[in-house]
């Protein structure tokens, strides 16, 4: 061993280095073949450590699940906006994650949830705020982007509204998982010891579980959605950025589309989802530049925790993030699938 | 008559249409002195023809008088933010503007109020959306911004949020005028008349009378705020750009502080607010050339009515529209003060 010598060792090292540095960042250099899915199911503290490998397996397989759900639709020429919204409804209907059924609860115990749709091709969109009855929260924004003049609905009147548009509706306790019980009475007593009126919502419950999709259809068009619970309890009806047009969800053909996972306030601030079509448009950069800039150089240098997943209308994708984990993949044109859940991975 | 040759005649058309188009698109090509506040009161269907000379003289009183209450704050030294609210107070105070008293009505005959805040020093941001008892929305707002951890409150949740933090709090009918309920009466009737569930909300009632300010203070500070009870007739608590940072307000120093007013979903699918600020950042354009291709090539071609305001941190200051008035104003370093309200002014 003693003849090895120094610069090989030294240049070994640095390999390892420069190619954890692409890992680590949720960067991948190069895809071979173009995306037209990519989904996520939340950022934050996800880490091995924490996760049991039934658990880890039932994640990878509903993700997979979700693109393989979304590919059909693809496959056989459909919508990209009928992509997203069949993976993002099977992500709202696993209690896994943090949006429509398994939703967390707010501190009154109910679940409040937020999403949003927005297509690239004429820049429509829609969102729903603060509902706690509609099934499918993505549905109804998607009906409020084709069947209202309106961009944002929120509280009973978007359920009104769900429900003059014959969306369906399911009683408040739907949503609510054992779960996430536990984890509201677990935030609750904190609370209480901390005596704070907002306790910071990162000081726990560091898994930001909402879910997003951006798919790229046939005919080139992009279309991003997302959808959340939002925090665990959350009070005075707070809103956060995935019902936000160019907070966490953002989408035009000439650029990409985007939507965004993380603490909300830092993506809503920064504009996080528009910032890096903006980037594209206006300086050029590749998807994947404009997306790192903003989370590395922008939100992590503010504070700022999440990440977020993009598509291009050529079938580049990117999946940067600044926490330990997010719950992320892709499939591509010939239907291969990639799963992802750590950083280092 | 005959003896005046061609070309001098051509001359003259030309400089006049020159002349004209910077004044109709409502830009000013050149302001001596730093510009320290400029406000709105919303853009929309205002001509001189629908408008009694004692009314616009009204109007005018009180966008100078909002002028100088924000003017004095920031000659005694004050802060960007305290200018900003005091001339946003006294616009919502006044019935002649759709913002707290005399704000336009719901479908159910309420004001429902959004309103935001942004500080361009270190991007926080405020905003309360769909509140009915809370006499300043723009008070809420910042109080959202200084003392919760949060961007964005809503409903019910911000008022208790408002109780919470003793701001002022009145009954809903405080806000109610006899103006307002005379134009909510005629809205509903041609509403029942055409028999649709969503009116276009350009088919009628187009003064969109939101009103804003952006400040910049003796630290070179810039605060942004927008303010508005939204459209007439507006059912399934439909959210507008208003309360949305990125769309109806934005702030950083390094670039500008803006304010929308117009027909909401346009601004927010465009991120009207961040897109003029992005310009700036990315391409370096100036805030009034950025400001212009914002409202003239983006929105316009769109067919999105509306304006903005924009004060950068050198005292520029650029309030384009593409409708036929805009409230507006603002104050220079020494006082001065210029108010407007038609596009040919």
């Amino acid at each position: 061993m003693q003849f090895i010598n120094k610069p090989l060792i030294i240049f070994l090292f640095s390999s390892i280095l420069v190619l954890a540095h692409y890992v680590v960042s949720g960067q991948h250099a190069n895809y071979e073949e173009k995306v037209v899915l990519v989904i996520h199911g939340g950022a934050g503290t996800i880490s091995k450590d924490n996760m049991s490998d039934d658990l880890e397996i039932e994640y990878r397989k509903t993700l997979s699940d979700a693109l393989n759900a979304g590919y059909e639709i693809l496959k056989s020429g459909g919508s990209s906006l009928e992509a997203v919204r069949t993976s993002i409804r099977l992500l709202e209907d696993s209690p896994l994650f943090n949006a429509g059924k398994g939703a967390v609860l707010t501190n009154k115990g109910f679940a409040e949830l937020d999403a949003s749709i927005m297509q690239g091709a004429d820049l429509r969109a829609g969102a729903v705020a603060g509902v706690r009855k509609i099934k499918n929260p993505i549905d109804a924004a998607i009906e409020v982007m084709q069947a209202s003049p309106h961009v944002m609905l929120s509280g009973n009147g978007a359920e009104n509204f769900a429900k003059s548009r014959n969306l369906v509706l399911v009683k408040p306790n739907y949503f609510v998982t054992k779960t996430r019980i536990e984890q509201l009475r677990k935030v609750q007593e904190k609370d209480k010891t901390s005596g704070s009126l907002h306790p910071s919502p990162l000081s726990y419950d560091k898994k930001y579980g909402t879910v997003g999709a951006v798919a790229l259809d046939v005919n080139g068009d992009l279309t991003a959605g997302t959808s959340t619970g939002g925090m665990t309890n959350k009070k005075f009806g707070r809103i956060g950025d995935s019902p936000i047009i160019g907070a966490g969800t953002y989408a035009n053909n000439s650029t990409c589309g985007i939507s965004c996972t993380g603490h909300g306030e830092y993506f809503m601030r920064f504009v996080v989802a528009y910032d890096v079509a903006a980037k594209m448009e206006y300086e050029g950069k590749s998807l994947q530049a404009a997306a790192s800039e903003v989370v590395w150089e922008k939100l992590e240098k503010a504070g700022g925790k999440g990440g977020l997943i993009g598509l291009d209308a050529k079938g580049n994708v990117t999946m940067p993030f600044n926490t330990e984990g997010m719950y992320r993949g892709y499939i591509t044109e010939s239907g291969s699938i990639y799963t992802f859940i750590f950083k280092d991975e």
